[in-house]
């Protein structure tokens, strides 16, 4: 085992960029209201459990995201589960954010936040805490409601393309 | 769209628990050494990336955790993806805390670190930050060096099991 750690930021940037063509992760789209009313939304990689009780979900986010001023302590937001029949919205909230909330792919839920159409499911909560670190931000919601929505597979970004999971 | 938003925490609870089994999830194992110097690690379904420049990982975790202890600001730890060949490690570091480290699956690397055997990659930094969230934590880690591994296919972990991604 190499015990000199390489202090480059290119050597430590590759391990972090092979490691992550390694791994599979589940899609889910974010939306909520900005603080002057305009849906905002985006695709994310990085939903995850935080806790079962209180129901807790954490998001990763770039602080340059169009989202991003809809992301503060007490707002709401909606996390949508996607499947390969819904992978235009995963397609459609990574687009150019002037577009995103063009069509009827979507309507207001509680609270007007957006719910998109055809979703697997959707929780929606209120944002407890917001950790800025350098450019990005760690998001934890605390889940308030939500509904299952359409039977489909579960939709995975791997490898740069959307994939589905199969039994081993 | 329903405008009621429950207030029940079990409707709150169960809306995060059906989002969830239409989640899925790529399977890691986080190790490190515990203050005292025992290694320590647990699977996890919560790695994401949170930044490329400079590489920042994050995953959350009960700070019930045997693992626990190795989580403070400035400690290393290790984050390996897996495949379907290494889903042992996965079981291994789910077990009773006390056997994780029973056997020849590991062996120290930098800093002391576990490093699991023939897992697909491994990337090892340091904790930057720790954020306790009622009963379970956010651990953000800057990466400092890692390895590509062997090749295998990403393991998954979705309606109970563990499963593998294919093309849609």
């Amino acid at each position: 085992m190499n015990e000199q750690i390489p202090t480059e930021p290119n050597a430590a940037t590759e391990a972090f960029k092979q490691a992550f063509r390694r791994h599979a992760a589940g899609v889910a789209a974010v939306t909520g209201l900005s603080d002057d009313g305009r849906p905002v939304g985006f695709t994310a990689t990085s939903v995850a459990s935080l806790a079962a009780a209180p129901p807790l979900v954490t998001f990763n986010m770039a602080r340059v995201s169009s989202a991003w001023p809809a992301m503060f302590v007490g707002n709401r937001v909606a996390i949508h589960t996607l499947g390969p029949r819904t992978r235009h919205l995963a397609q459609k909230l990574a687009a150019d954010n002037s577009v995103r909330f063009d069509g009827d792919h979507w309507a207001p839920g509680p609270h007007g936040v957006p719910i998109l159409t055809g979703v697997t499911s959707w929780m929606l909560g209120s944002i407890i805490e917001v950790h800025p670190v350098f450019e990005n931000a760690v998001v934890v919601v605390q889940i308030e409601t939500g509904e299952l929505g359409d039977v489909d597979e579960a939709l995975l970004y791997h490898e740069r393309a959307y994939q589905r999971p199969v039994a081993l």
